[in-house]
């Protein structure tokens, strides 16, 4: 049974980088000392190069800037988004290690219904260790959780479960809405301890956050591409939406899960919803196209990687929302030129990151 | 917005009945006093007619027992489970309500996280009156809750969501287990109140338990078949399973939602799960077929109706699963009988239930 096999959650201390956008709030760092201090950092720097982010003592951090990319991916660097936190997903690339946690910096811990502080690492960690089950519904939710397992009617061959590739962490606070919402909602707070961990299931999208998020980066790293967003783009705030649904089509076709739930961050900080609608507009009106495209989208049974998967994914986004708008040309173009940025960092042949950025790192 | 428009919960006493299996527990209607009195109840007794069940003083009530269903359906009694609680969709038959909820009398009232006694039927009630959203996962739940709405990226065009067919409510304390679960954790008890609602993703099967569950009986009232169990037949306890295929198949077809989550109620006593065990050892074995092929079923455009997809689901399951072993050729013509019964009873030219049953209702 599910539930008996469960064992104390490992550190992953040599197995999981934190990678984190430009941090504005330092106490951002402070307040999640005990929980970091064990893990690599991987600072990605959004905006102006000259300024400098003063990390506190004790971290083990590398740091990257505009600059730094640009001289890492040469002419490549084009598919990394610039002054917006999307540039996130250059700490995937540069990552060595199987697992990921990315987090905002305005995001800090959030407390349990009895008050105790939340390990969100910890549970994302149980989440990626433990199976998902996409094929079936469970109702007692993740069968894997201690107390649990699955229920009256769960067909026995499927109880073994998938691979998890990514663990969707949720928010206290304030919720994840659009600007239309924000400005009809501007006070609602998500106050909801929801004490669950679910798969979500296969053929179903979602709308993939990246405040609090992990994953398998072994598995689905070459999709979690966060997209062309910020300065000289159309749209911002869609760059986690769109690595989603792209990640979710993935997972579905390779056979993964993805789990979403606990754990829960604080998120202390509505963004402007004025700056946000802004940003948002196109991608509220594009959105009515691109989910039914990535409904609909099919993947071959020659897609057979993750990268091929995604190389697929680029043709079809050309195809078919080129028409939406010239944007999606130019964002399929750089969802090519990020998996082969992706594979000349990665790859055993692929070159190393010899552009070395600041670092306090001398172990590496 | 979504969560702006909820309004305070109607009690649908003229719209609801409450359809009970055998009470074998008086305590059981006492207990639920303050929360059913309100309503209509159809008791359904399973086993031997000459026993009679004492209702207590103050409920609203008529009960059916075997030589009632015989007297009233003739020959099509025999799709109706004798000495087997799947007897109870007999009174979802001859229910004239909109809706129904059907509880097992050794579910008692829980208790939420606060110590507060839990109004099961008012939740069910708001489940069944708020929109479904099969098309698309919101990671905070039930947009349509206070509190909580549709996270950004959720198409605006999904938003107003569509109609809630079910209302799948969940079990403290003693969890939904098959007998081999039973076996290997026999003091598994479910003490985690996960607080709340959701949509099960078109296209996903889940197993449907019978427990706590309620339904729009003018929406799916004719799939909500139990099949076959119980006296002379080679399994039990599969009764709510095979609703809940049927019914997930067919709402997914027509465009309805079904709800799983709260509201709990106190499942108080393991049924013996050697007993269970020789109810349900063929259907552990054939589930691995009966889920694939729910998995697979297609209805085709001339199923506008849930008599008319039932009878294609029949169809296709003596076909498909009559291979399988010739109690699904059995189960396939009681299906058929099964919908003729209902149209007989629910049709404005259909009989009304002439024999009368026990009853303290006048006023019917």
């Amino acid at each position: 049974m599910a539930g008996s096999s469960i064992k104390p959650t490992p550190l992953l201390k040599d197995e999981l980088d934190i990678v984190i956008p430009t941090i504005r709030n330092l106490d951002f760092l402070e307040m999640w000392r005990p929980f970091f201090e064990p893990y690599h950092l991987i600072i990605v720097q959004d905006g102006d190069p000259s300024k400098t982010i003063k990390v506190p003592e004790g971290f083990d951090y590398e740091l990257y800037n505009r600059n730094d990319i640009n001289k890492i991916l040469g002419p490549k660097a084009s598919c990394i988004s610039f002054k917006d936190s999307a540039c996130r997903c250059f700490g995937y690339m540069v990552s060595k290690k199987k697992y990921v946690y990315t987090i905002d910096d305005d995001c800090f811990v959030a407390k349990d219904p009895s008050g105790k502080e939340i390990n969100a690492l910890e549970q994302h960690i149980k989440n990626l260790l433990s199976p998902s089950t996409p094929y079936f519904f469970n109702t007692l939710y993740d069968p894997y959780r201690e107390g649990a397992d699955f229920v009256r009617g769960y067909p026995f061959s499927l109880r073994e479960g998938h691979p998890t590739a990514v663990s969707h962490g949720l928010w206290l606070n304030i919720p994840d809405y659009d600007a239309p919402t924000q400005l009809v909602k501007p006070m609602e707070r998500n106050t909801r301890y929801v004490d669950a961990v679910m798969t979500i299931p296969k053929g179903t999208l979602f709308p993939m956050c990246g405040m609090n998020l992990a994953f398998n980066r072994e598995l689905i790293g070459p999709a979690m591409y966060f997209g062309l967003m910020g300065d000289g783009q159309p749209i911002g705030r869609y760059d986690d939406m769109w690595a989603g649904w792209c990640v979710k089509v993935i997972c579905d076709h390779m056979g993964w899960g993805i789990k979403t739930g606990l754990p829960y961050i604080w998120h202390s900080k509505a963004s402007n919803p004025f700056v946000n609608l802004k940003k948002e507009y196109k991608g509220i009106y594009w959105q009515e196209e691109i989910i039914p495209f990535f409904q609909s989208a099919v993947l071959t049974n020659e897609c057979n990687t993750v990268q091929k998967c995604y190389i697929e994914l680029a043709k079809q986004v050309k195809q078919k929302l080129g028409k939406l708008d010239p944007y999606f040309i130019k964002l399929a173009d750089a969802m090519v030129t990020w998996i082969e940025a992706w594979d000349e960092l990665n790859s055993p042949q692929g070159k190393s990151v010899e552009e070395k950025p600041a670092t306090n790192d001398n172990a590496k």
